[in-house]
């Protein structure tokens, strides 16, 4: 799965300029001076969950993962998305196997299920019946398509591991929800149970976020990784 | 494809109403006058685009389609979605073929397609694949899930052709902003291709919306079926 | 300030139905039993964050309050607003004067304050000065209206201290999402402190919304009063 | 008023770059041909209203304008706002007074206004009373800031002619829509009648983003300022 930055004006000054237009205005310092009291601004503007000055300023990524990750995905709404479309264009043949590290086996029960890691035996089940139920998905595809039928109706046949790509557009605040949600760690306020996949994915989003915010980032993580 | 009303608070009036509060206040009429004065103002509001009023209410359906369909569905960020999911629900072995009537040939270039109805050949075709990969991919399914690996992994194997539920909701605005997309009306104002699929429920939610707001769909009709 | 219900469709049984259909589907069982489980699964849903399930549905208030209440209010961009306009009405003599028990003084610094009450004599600046600049205004407002002048041009001079009035929708997860932050609640997960005038006006809504779902309202109170 | 660009990434760059993931992927050509195909494409986007391919990117401008054009400004909810706060700070002695060029005089019935300039003695009317009911309501305030009063309490007094201050971030597409409906052009397809004050924000804005983004603002403009 892939998660590239491909444009964007995020910056943690953006976040204090948007603030500061609402209570004491510009402030004259040193430098350092001004460096921590954006991290204090920063850091008090989280935790109060005052969400809308993280809202200045856009990241657009390049995601490739499976269908099944884009479905969930997208039901974030405050989000912007261009995806691959299979009205439009041939898909191609790539498609999602578990790697060694995806625990393959749900036990508990629901609201309390957990994962363990699975045979060998199990790992090797998962890999035979998908790559049987994805060839023969493709080659029925395939068939239609050589037979004149439109890429829209013969699609119906491809599996939801079948990779798709898009570009993904959401600002700071927005991504933080997202990040809150998609994302597992036991040291969380709240503590969320991602699919793995999607997790992969919101790891490598949350790497490029904290590099281009590292101020709104820490902040994040100080307070509980709460969306503000 | 079903789409079935659930719930809903939606009237003509409450349009009015909304309006009002703009402008005259209220007026005392005899109802006859009233009525007339109703569709007259809907009528204004809707070529006018004075689109606010048209959001009190909300309209919520049962939906049973392809996961192809919801994933064109679950686009328009301005509506609320619960689905069947997968990672908690085993899905059942249902799967959308084309029926007689849905025409399976795309002529033409991007930007201007047409659709022709294809050969008895052709119909063959797209039974006998789609078949063959809905089963085999449902075995696959059912041999992972035997095998104890936890469904959110197994359905992968699941194509965008099968089955699945949820309910929708939104206001009427929003779902004639959706209708105005996902409809085919050669008189339209703005003439969608949508995908013929979510057209017909396109169409099912459009009979229940004109039945529920008769002035406001009627308004819709006569100002080229653009959301206000 | 008025704060009265006009249409609803809410419903705790709503939440439910929204929610099963992602898991385990209907279940048999006595009424008692079938409430006991819906009270469960509304509190669970609220602890675990799964918020679409509490946004099928609206709710429609009508509103009277000033402006400066309505400036804060329609903030919120989850909800639909319609407010009386001053370019097509003329605006009726109405003005808000605080009342015993809102206290006047503030003090504490920026993210600590606190309010206390005031003493008579600053009471009594508040009424006469707010009183001298509402009807001076108001008389202009009158004379730019009666020399010919638009009512959008002359109600430049009318004080935010104005009443106006509005119907605002929101869905139940919106609506708790203004609630946690414009009404006060020492033992709230997260402590908002909004301006007194608005949180008047959110009581109010409160007081309506527990009415409605109290299952709901309940689990909202249960879980420090955060929207899910 | 003022409306000034404070940050952005916007380009018709980013525009093709998404709708070309749906579609035909990257292809190979001379620059000069890169350039003409992405008129192309942008204007088919434009006229076949595929709106998503706007939103990846935003533009953040600060604004200074009287408190009611505010109010319309942040009815538009695809937008983000910080604004200067009248609880944290005490609001500048600055208010709107209408210039030369502004029409006074609103004709005709609703739904059919027009305005005409007014004469030198209706413009000296608004002069004076605008000036009365400011300088009075000022006074006032700086009263009740001087007594001890809080800034919030205070405030009430002020007109909806002061001016205020803000950033706000949109996304090309939130921008358009904007445009459409607070700028008057007789040509557009379809034809508003912002408030002129808005307006002369509004076309600030749109100049802005002719400048940022050429070829979109060309097909925005010859598909008749219909926001897609």
């Amino acid at each position: 799965m892939t998660v590239q930055l491909v444009d964007h004006n995020l910056s943690d000054q953006a976040v204090v300029r948007a603030a500061r237009v609402s209570t004491v205005g510009q402030t004259h310092q040193s430098p350092d001076e001004a460096a921590d009291r954006e991290t204090g601004l920063i850091n008090y503007l989280m935790r109060e969950r005052h969400g809308s000055p993280f809202e200045h300023g856009s990241l657009t990524l390049y995601v490739e993962a499976p269908i099944f990750v884009f479905r969930e995905w997208q039901r974030h709404r405050i989000a912007s998305y261009n995806e691959e479309s299979a009205r439009y264009r041939e898909l191609r043949p790539a498609f999602y196997l578990p790697t060694v590290g995806r625990n393959l086996v749900q036990v508990g029960k629901p609201g309390s299920y957990r994962f363990e890691p699975g045979t060998a035996e199990q790992f090797s089940t998962v890999d035979t019946e998908l790559v049987t139920a994805y060839e023969t998905a493709y080659r029925s595809y395939e068939r239609m398509l050589s037979a004149g039928i439109a890429r829209e109706v013969a699609r119906a046949a491809l599996p939801v591991g079948i990779y798709s790509s898009m570009y993904v557009t959401m600002n700071p605040r927005g991504l933080m929800n997202f990040l809150s949600l998609r994302t597992h760690r036991e040291d969380a306020a709240f503590v969320s149970h991602p699919q793995r996949e999607i997790e992969v994915c919101a790891d490598k989003a949350e790497a490029i976020f904290a590099s281009l915010m590292p101020a709104t980032h820490a902040a994040f993580e100080a307070n509980g990784r709460v969306a503000p």
